[in-house]
């Protein structure tokens, strides 16, 4: 028996990929066998029971139905099942998805089905327009400019270190024990950052990620010690509002990282060495305001943190006093920054931070126009299961976008060819499909971050392939964003190499001028921000298309590192009209790809 | 029978202490018995044949010869022998000294008797006027003051590290094997020791002893890398000749740290990892200049260093070459120097350096004028042995002076009562006897160094204590240094404890007003510097007397924590003339001492 469906086909599922709370859903299944007996859609809602909705035979060996999504927003699972008879006995066939989704499998057993995933979000929920416009910029502010006169490094702390030279390789200063007993500084700063404004524009960026700027113990501020003080090292709050005024007269944003599951055990809210007062703090005082924010399991040494590293005490973010504190009033952290003209927030281990929690952030975000509010998920956020609850970051009313991690995956694998073009295509056909579109096209890309391995050693250092990674982030939907130093050259890995002090006057010009041309390329292409999206791929070949009314942007990678030929019937079209296809395979047959090389096409 | 003899006493010695070579010392024994068959003083240098030499009777019961050290400088070890009759039976008895010298004690077995030690020194060995009329004061350069424009570290090392704050504490960076990984440095410089002259002439200081100062890579420059150059965090020679000025300009001197032992494993001469060129040095080139300065076991990675730290390789100080370089004419590191204005240097562990190797350097130094030579030796330097030589660092030609840690000892000892006054009185005799007297005036004297405990700390932050000590070291002979912060009341333990930061602005005022009274009274009484040196003792007291033709001045300390009355009778003078005892019994009489007190007198 011959059963065919594909998820990311118009001729078998409209409309693609995930669809709004309410609205229906066309399925067409082909089966081409001289005895069915029935067909049958078999969908239930994630945690609800199943409904089995007969299919029509519209026409021969071709079946159909509609299912409306009125049981909500969340995940939807779906297969399709085939019963027929043959020789006098009635069977059962089942039609499922592969790893990926698109065209599934027939299933023998039902228990062996591996349903389709259907995203149904609550209503479209587009981010600011700026947003979609943007290309970013992540500065970890301790590494990227010192604006003081002399590099002067004012407002140091106590017990730390400061870099000899900004060369200096990054190290942590550790006791015997392997903690933290003095921390590192190159003193980069607030000034820093908007002396280099026009060295952004000229790259290309409109928009910045600070990693954490907010007074703390660290270099990278995670441990929050005050939500409404700038970091002594990075400056004051008028350096900041020069900052962000500044920005805005470029027609720049700029975006916060948000800390909220955790604070610094040296905060003034928990206190552990009572620098914050002999009285103050949670760690210091049970009666203290701050308590209630905490478990201790035994006080005040004993208390729940972040991965257990005692330097990070856990937040209870279910604690009123502590959602008030955040997101509550006018007075409120998220709503203090806003108001200091703060374009919107990046929260740190979304994972970690409840479903509520969020959608309370989004709502005092709300009052405000066009902030936008993008989570820390490492995995694919629209099924996403963190502390056994399947989590609604993006079906709407939550985050906007969050950061891309599986992209970088499935191009580091591809580009170093421990992955084919084929999983890749595929790869990126399933998110494509399981975002609502909205937050598709707001998902915030990057090839390498504060918490990553610098791109340029992934790569093995090797250029061509950093062109290629480059020219698919530009090409993808998505807000790219560039990790700073990463247009410079720099190397490294993990934490802490990944967090040199930019290169400034030793920038490699030939990867520069890379990143230059493509940020500016994506820049001046609308396809590359509101294009729709398709893929093509063949065994060497990733190819990736972003299309408006037959005006397109095209671009092909030759994964291999030999001359690749294009044949355009060789070429597997996912998720493209036939026209669209049709006026690729002509323009691309024939051509020549070099070794590790690229081709874009504006058609 | 009754024996005694005196060797702090005129009436049985003379003279007192070491002898210059060539000259008669008389000796007097009292043997009180009735049937003496011979008296004998049995003398021998110290490697040489003994000479067993009668004493003639010259008044009942008293025996007297006199003995030339015609032998030459170096120790002689002497004893007495008397032989009596005793019931018809010839017998032996010896006398010889105690632990610490004067009195002595009578043996029966010759193979237990304990030699008094007779020092001879080659000739009179004066240091320059300025340098016993100094009071030093010791910098550890990195740790004192920064005189650049608003604190601006200049000429930063290559991965190392600045501290944060001058408050804090210093510590060492290491890996996990205990190595030093990066430097720590706080930024202190020349220009900062120049501006602060007018700070360290008001405190009553007028030479310096500065840690080394060249070019290396710790903080603490023992790891010489350029013995031509000065350290780039330190400033430049144009800084270095402008510190000397103006210190010459106001009457004040500077002598250097000379580390000629080994040098650093990263210096131009090792260059151990190829900073000074891939071709240059030691253990980069077996062909270079420089690799018959050291000694390798298996090259390049195997070579001796000292005490084992191989950031430290060891010199072959016997090859003619380095002696050369060192000392041996108007290039040489030595007179390069002193050509730039330097008064004199400090050489770090004088005991690894041959006694030929210190003579070449003080013949360097005796062609230009007034310059000093103190030798860094933790214990009594006259008896020192050092790999198996006896060593002849004060006999003459050899040093001028030696660090004086056994006072530090001595006085700790005393003042925290873990030690008695007698047993300090009689310590700090036996150092009086066995210097020569030039040398034991020019003791270069300290109550801490960059190698010990702070002081405040020995003593269990207890400034009555603290007053104590510097009026101690203030009384006795020899030249007094104060290793900077301890007059601003700096604590800490060893190393990196005792090398923080200068405390500016927050000094101790009650300890830095102890320091400048007793450091200015030193300077206004010429017999602190010159006077004749004699102590006294009784149970709970211990006094230092300085006098000349009479003219005194002296100190009594109360080592106890009650008040203490004094009894003149109850006093034990050493090596006091009875006038100067009669004096003093008179003035001190019935005078109450406070707790942990002290009294200062001039007579």
């Amino acid at each position: 028996m011959n059963i065919y469906y594909n998820a990311w086909s118009s001729k078998y599922k409209q409309p693609f990929g995930a669809v709004q709370a309410g609205k229906p859903v066309d399925f067409w299944l082909d089966v081409v066998h001289e005895q069915v007996q029935r067909v049958s859609l078999s969908i239930h809602k994630d945690g609800h029971q199943n409904h089995q909705i007969s299919m029509q035979e519209i026409e021969k060996n071709r079946y159909h139905t509609q299912f409306t999504l009125e049981e909500g927003p969340g995940l939807y699972f779906y297969c399709f099942e085939i019963i027929y008879r043959e020789n006098d006995l009635v069977k059962s066939l089942y039609y499922g998805t592969n790893e990926w989704g698109g065209v599934g499998s027939t299933y023998e057993c039902v228990h062996d089905v591996w349903d389709y995933q259907l995203t149904c979000f609550e209503s479209a929920d587009p981010a600011p327009n700026w947003y979609r416009n943007s290309i970013f910029y992540q500065i970890f502010p301790d590494r990227f400019f010192n604006g003081n006169d002399q590099g002067i490094v004012a407002g140091k702390k106590p017990n730390s270190f400061i870099y000899g030279t900004y060369d200096d390789e990054p190290m942590y200063i550790k006791n015997a024990s392997g903690e933290v007993v003095r921390w590192d500084f190159y003193g980069g700063n607030l000034k820093g950052i908007m002396q280099k404004i026009p060295y952004l524009k000229e790259l290309g960026i409109n928009a910045l990620y600070l990693n954490p700027i907010f007074e703390a113990r660290s270099n990278h501020r995670y441990d929050t010690a005050n939500y409404f003080q700038i970091d002594s090292l990075l400056g004051t709050l008028d350096d900041f509002t020069l900052l962000v005024e500044e920005l805005h007269k470029n027609d720049m944003h700029i975006i916060l990282d948000g800390v909220f599951s955790h604070v610094g055990r040296h905060s003034q809210y928990f206190n552990y060495d009572g620098a914050y007062g002999k009285n103050n703090g949670a760690a210091q005082n049970p009666h203290s305001i701050y308590y209630d924010w905490f478990d201790f399991d035994h006080y005040p040494d004993e208390y729940k943190s972040w991965w257990g590293i005692k330097d990070l005490p856990q937040i209870n973010k279910e604690n009123k006093h502590y959602q008030q504190f955040i997101y509550g009033n006018k007075e409120s952290v998220i709503a203090y920054w806003l108001s200091q003209g703060v374009d919107g927030w990046r929260l740190d281990v979304a994972d970690e931070l409840p479903d509520s929690f969020i959608k309370g952030i989004r709502a005092c975000l709300a009052r405000y126009p066009n902030k936008v509010l993008i989570g820390e998920v490492w995995e694919d956020a629209s099924n996403k299961i963190s502390y056994d609850h399947r989590r609604n970051y993006i079906l709407g009313s939550h985050l906007h976008s969050v950061m891309n991690y599986p992209l970088r995956e499935i191009l580091l694998n591809t580009l170093l060819q421990e992955s084919t073009p084929k999983k890749a295509a595929h790869q990126l056909m399933q998110l494509a499909e399981n975002y609502p579109k909205d937050i598709f096209y707001n998902l915030f890309n990057n090839l390498g971050t504060h918490d990553t391995e610098r791109i340029l050693t992934k790569l093995n250092r090797n250029i061509r392939r950093l062109d290629q990674a480059i020219a698919l982030l530009i090409f993808l939907p998505g807000v790219p964003c560039v990790y700073y130093g990463d247009e410079a050259g720099l190397l490294g890995g993990k934490d802490p190499e990944n967090r040199k002090f930019f290169p400034w006057q030793h920038e490699n010009q030939h990867i520069y001028q890379l990143w230059h041309k493509w940020l500016h390329f994506r820049m001046q292409e609308e396809n590359l921000k509101e294009g729709e999206f398709a893929i093509f791929y063949d065994e060497n070949l990733l190819g990736v298309i972003r299309y408006r009314n037959l005006q397109m942007n095209l671009l092909m990678v030759n994964l291999t590192s030999v001359n690749q030929h294009v044949e355009a019937n060789r070429l597997t079209f996912l998720n493209t009209p036939n026209e669209v296809a049709q006026k690729i395979r002509l323009a691309v047959n024939e051509l020549t790809i070099l070794p590790q090389g690229l081709i874009d096409l504006t058609l």
